[in-house]
């Protein structure tokens, strides 16, 4: 059985770190049995073994691995059914694919999400998550935290995606794998915490609710702020 | 020998087309002999074997194909040494990069090169060019040029590619293979014209020029617009 510890809320049923949804979506891709260990982010005992303090971690047996690259590497490597990275070339791509997402996304997201993962957070984490944060982008939450300019730049964003997904259903092709998971967790950082700004552009949208669809039906439905 | 019917301007060693330069890329990577058959616009006649009126085709003893993904998918099959695209999960990634990039340059380099197309085209193409040309934008091509707009446009490209160059020598990882020449063929349409307007962006510029000096390495320098 293969631990995963995973960023939780106050509600530790209330995931909504993009790099864990894409450990959590690569196990269940693989059919691999695994034990979640929410944690906060200030329970950095919990993953003290990792040496290091961020989560995802995973320890399968004696091996731990954190980082979700490595992660999906690990994967691959130890259970090769259902490759998620595949092989150097195809690897190197959904890392390019990663790389070209994020550069269109985060930035968006971020400004639509930051006061929200505050507000799900455990009331033990918002000094720590609030100073942490503050000193990464020499300003407050409140000052980078906007969603309208968020949505904005994220109406730029869709049509970027959409020019894959309107030619195939996934960025991995007919089924989705590693590629697809990368660019998901970012969806579900926004989705798990209750909002969904792509929802009028079809092909993301479309693509977005086919992999929820495939997640719910094995995992049940997922935790959001109301 | 591989008879590859490219575009060419009134310089019949000026190749300026991003899909003919996709094909020329695909044939030095597989190491194949091919002979250059330069095809103006109007030469719909010289490709009229191929049942459409585009180029790039490839005439392969008995077997015509069109279409540079096309291309590329029937070298992998027949010629499977230096894979271009791969099996299906990693031919998925190259099309998904090709997508996103070509979604973040197609437009600025467009304003950049449209008056340049016309200049270095054959006098015997200009009304064609023309004509159909406006009638796809519903626009004169003096009013869709802008290579203002157009490097303003890219500006806001360059760190898009940049994410994925900082970190990979190519989009194939550590060396070029299909999705780096979907990529590459853009660059070359401006390059033959003349431009280089990515060149203050160092891995972006550092990309490029690592896949030019590999092929002028091969088959000497490239013919430019002056």
């Amino acid at each position: 059985m293969i631990e995963l510890y995973e960023l939780c809320g106050a509600n530790p049923a209330h995931l909504f770190s993009p790099f864990c949804w894409r450990v959590r979506m690569a196990l269940v891709h693989k059919g691999l049995s695994f034990r979640s260990n929410p944690t906060c982010f200030t329970d950095k005992e919990l993953i003290a073994f990792s040496g290091q303090g961020k989560v995802p971690v995973i320890r399968d047996g004696d091996t731990v691995v954190y980082d979700s690259l490595a992660i999906f590497a690990y994967l691959d490597s130890q259970y090769p059914e259902q490759p998620l990275l595949g092989d150097a070339v195809a690897s190197a791509r959904a890392k390019a694919i990663d790389a070209l997402c994020t550069s269109v996304l985060r930035g968006g997201l971020l400004k639509m999400v930051l006061l929200r993962v505050l507000q799900a957070s455990d009331p033990k984490d918002h000094a720590y998550f609030r100073s942490t944060r503050e000193a990464f982008f020499s300003d407050t939450l409140e000052n980078v935290d906007n969603p309208e300019q968020g949505q904005a730049l994220l109406e730029a964003a869709w049509p970027v995606l959409a020019a894959v997904l309107k030619t195939q259903p996934y960025f991995d092709g007919d089924e989705p794998a590693g590629a697809d998971y990368l660019v998901f967790g970012y969806f579900m950082w926004a989705y798990t915490l209750g909002i969904a700004p792509w929802q009028d552009n079809a092909p993301v949208n479309d693509w977005f609710n086919r992999l929820l669809n495939i997640y719910e039906a094995q995992r049940g439905t997922v935790v959001r702020t109301a």
